[in-house]
């Protein structure tokens, strides 16, 4: 899928570029020797001030977002323990089979109607605890923001996290666009890391050239995360520059201003194309993406001036998705062509 | 270890920073929106450039050195096969088993005298081949530059290369310096590559910010690759980024021109310590690195000011690494340094 | 769960002991010096026996179903690609995780209403083929007796094996209680072995000791078994004593006479029960195997003086099996169980 | 190699049949019904006795000695740590990697006279720790009896327990011929067990149809055994019969006299060649082997009547092994031949 024509790509967030920061701190880091590994004055500040944003114990690089899943997922896993997702997660769909191949452990899977998980979703997944023919369920692994673009709220967090501690269930939470979901509920990182075991938070999506922190919020995991880091082929030499672009992300809560503005726009998008004709949206809009159901005929059309990516092709809906620099110019282009078309 | 005082530090080659032309590709690159995970204009550009130049069959970026070991000897092993590999290998020693981790074959190492291995090498490995109980040989994974500092002549590698053949062994070049032994021998990387299956062509030490290249020299490897690629967690989003600094390291062989910078770096060095009392050189000299033995004395002392591994603890031999951007007054400074000591 | 009371047990086929013709086979076979690992007699006459039942190009024996399903899927996967199995299948349910563990290969699972696959729902799960980013659906585990007891017919099997060549999909078939299958679709070995390209044929629950069969249809895939069996820690040093419990299960073709048994039993019992009052049998009586629903208080009550599996909690289904040893007496007694209770 | 004109093997102890006592412990237990999976009477009574005799937390069958040492030493295992073992280990040598396939971690091999590890000799592995470039050295695996036919002395065991204790090693002890090597030190297995934190011990090498025990010596690891095992594919459905020969090895101490017999005619065989001219000893004699050198035309002349294996080719050592069935005559036999070759 090339970016098409002369419009904003609303593809993915990844079709963006850095942000101009991003590049700035990566130009200010390029002075001088810096020991290799991670071992570097702006490594120490970056994991400094994230393990103080999160209130986490640990905090680590790693260079993309299924890696972050797998380190952070793998690192509650004994040999023969499964972790429970939602059947459209990231982790399962969209990662090639990683978590099997790297870890070795299996994925067990639930239907979800908007990508989250509920203790009843998980409850349906724990038979056979005790039951040495089965694979034993000891993480639930949720995103924040879900494929499907929504937000688990802060009080379905705690029910989740009451859950699974009565279960002895430990949570992981992808946070490849945490930004997002912090903005959407105008809460701080921490109030959300407080429900998770382990969590990512996403450079990549808010802005950065590339780069993912993993959080490690119980001090006891703490000391594995170098060994796998480096078996799992995670630990950058140079790691000023991935550290610098946090930095720089951190910096003036930059993370949060990008991810609003992410959001605005998707929001704008939608408040523009909900009363339009034959235009439903699926999903609640809780972050950067919009997920409307268009006839095939509309989407054919608009792919000719737009890139975006087909969502579920059987019921036509697409998905539409914002990043920090998409101006409000942009969506209301996109506005007018929706509208216009079909 | 931390950079020590205020002398460039001849630790490792990833000390070093990147080089101006690399960071201001990544500028360069970050304007207007691209495909996701390379499928963007600048890694067509990249992996075209870099085909050519290796007489490849395909070409495929990964984040770092230890990654591009893994992808390239996996993708000739079938589960029950083996690699063999120095004993000093990267491969072996220094990724915290990521070859038995993520690929799951055994490593069959030899003691070598200066990191090289030899068809006689080679083939006291050989056994066992036929019977069910025993991994079969199938990969050898040599490294050019060797972890000792030597490179493989090409007559070498030739010799290598027809022993592999006869024995139905592929070859796997680690080219995390494959740049400097290029310089070294005076020769195009073509001229190495045909002697491999399948090698890397590193980034990160010849000036990159991060990057390394996987070049498959079979047509039938290459299909296989991007599903390995992305299941191994090395699949960029923003590839472009990765990607751009490659065509910086291209443009005018600018690879070329820093690991000649490097290698002559680490001649002077030699050739200024060589006759000082006390100081034997271990290895030839024929990339950036040189490997004196000290007194633990001196060793302690010249520490004080600058930084540098210590390579063998009992034989008191450390390695002094030059990069790009060593410069002739930093290796004199170190020369004087090590003959005023002990 | 201890086998109840004074009752035959009806809670698997594997309550039962061995059939006293096997162990009068182990007895002969205790005769004098024999190579180990296979490289004997009995050994010998037990997989040529096999090859030509089932039209098979290689015939290898491991130690239990578990190992033959793991070894016969993984032959044919390569490190991305993935099974396509019953949501309910041996495989993804009662393996512990061996597959993803062993294999490190993903299973990706449908729903099916009586544990049999159908070339729609087999499509089902084809999304995503050529995209790196997804595990490549390469394998259709079905297994022949399902979980459910049921039976593919040859034209099924036929119309599945038609879908899957079209698709570029193999079939590996489990058939830990395929005499079941033959014996009640009356067909020999060889028509169902023809529909896939690996599968298993068990020993264990047809009156053997312990081991089971993996046969190979496709000549290119037999050369890796010995290797990965070794591996898989499935080869069996004084293996005579696994050939001789095959060759005495062939002779007469006692598997046959075994599984017509067990199956003639099931539909006696099914036959006794299905219009008593508060019970109805859920899924067609194929093999071995009768799934009646009874109320709870029922079940308890049986319980008490048989030995038999809850299947389903939920909806009160129990599962009843018969083995080779199962005598109609037993039966009866149960069908008069069955119809005082409640 | 088959089993060569109408001599005994001297080949292997897996050459011979099963002990008459065992076959008729799986006779006698060929009665009723059993619950499958070890939840029966003899799997309860056996592994009672051995954890008994071993002074053991928990006793485990699987089916052969490569799965006994996957399990036990991937018991104690994190992803990044690895096994310490001499580079003639049967876990290093002749498993077709089964460790680095099943359990994914690396093994530090060690050059070994005698197939015996030292403090020393294990200290040489220990670099790098706490480096997470490196694999961390976790479990030291030692045969007892080694591959050379040597036993560790009780004060050998000792001082290794003590160094490892102190490393934060622990160990695995490999006993598929421990009957033996009890036999030799005339103790009792828990004398030796208690060196170890996990041990095997073999029953198919001592008369055994096909079975070996795993003792798990902490308390703490016992509880992911079942789980490991099932995932490993080791869990035997009809375990009675695997547990009843396990209780004929130990009823009356068989278990010991028949390793003692081995032992003996191992003794009797090299005292008897010991002196002849152009015969030299390799190894002490220490078990039910031994390892004699020979010229080449004189191993010809023996095999054409003999079964043995040659053990070192370059070296001209051939491996003559006895077993608990191996005779007097049969000793006498081969030695008059030897002294009558060449």
């Amino acid at each position: 899928m090339p970016v098409t024509g002369n419009h904003k790509s609303f593809g993915s967030d990844n079709h963006s570029g850095a942000h101009p920061e991003v590049v700035r701190a990566i130009i200010d880091a390029n002075v001088g020797d810096a020991t290799a590994y991670g071992n570097d004055d702006w490594t120490a500040a970056a994991t400094a001030e994230l393990r103080d944003l999160f209130g986490a114990a640990g905090a680590f690089f790693v260079f993309n977002g299924s890696a972050a899943n797998v380190l952070g997922v793998g690192l509650m896993l004994r040999p023969y323990e499964a972790v429970i997702s939602a059947e459209s997660s990231h982790l399962h769909v969209d990662e090639c089979g990683a978590t099997e191949r790297v870890l070795g452990n299996k994925i067990l899977t639930v239907a979800t109607p908007d990508g989250k998980l509920t203790p009843e979703l998980i409850a349906s997944r724990l038979g056979g605890r005790g039951d040495e023919h089965r694979a034993q369920p000891r993480v639930v692994e949720i995103a924040q923001v879900t494929e499907a673009g929504t937000c688990y709220s802060l009080s379905e967090l705690a029910t989740l996290r009451d859950f699974c501690s009565a279960e002895g269930l430990r949570i992981y939470m992808d946070g490849a666009r945490l930004a997002n979901a912090a903005a959407h509920l105008d809460c701080e990182l921490a109030e959300l890391a407080r429900y998770a075991d382990v969590l990512s938070f996403g450079g990549t999506k808010n802005g950065a050239v590339a780069g993912e922190a993993v959080l490690v919020m119980r001090e006891e995991l703490v000391a594995d995360v170098p060994y796998l880091r480096k078996q799992q082929m995670q630990l950058g030499s140079k790691m000023r520059f991935i550290s610098a672009q946090f930095s720089a992300l951190l910096a003036d809560k930059l993370w949060r201003t990008s991810a609003r503005h992410a959001n605005s726009m998707a929001l704008r998008l939608a408040d523009g194309i909900r009363d339009a004709a034959g235009v439903t949206i699926r999903y609640p809009v809780q972050s950067n993406a919009v997920f409307p159901a268009l006839s095939p005929d509309r989407i054919a059309e608009l792919r000719r001036e737009w890139t975006f990516h087909i969502w579920d092709e059987t019921a036509g809906v697409v998905r539409l998705m914002t990043a920090f620099d998409t101006s409000p110019t942009e969506v209301d282009a996109l506005i007018a062509g929706i509208r216009a078309s079909g």
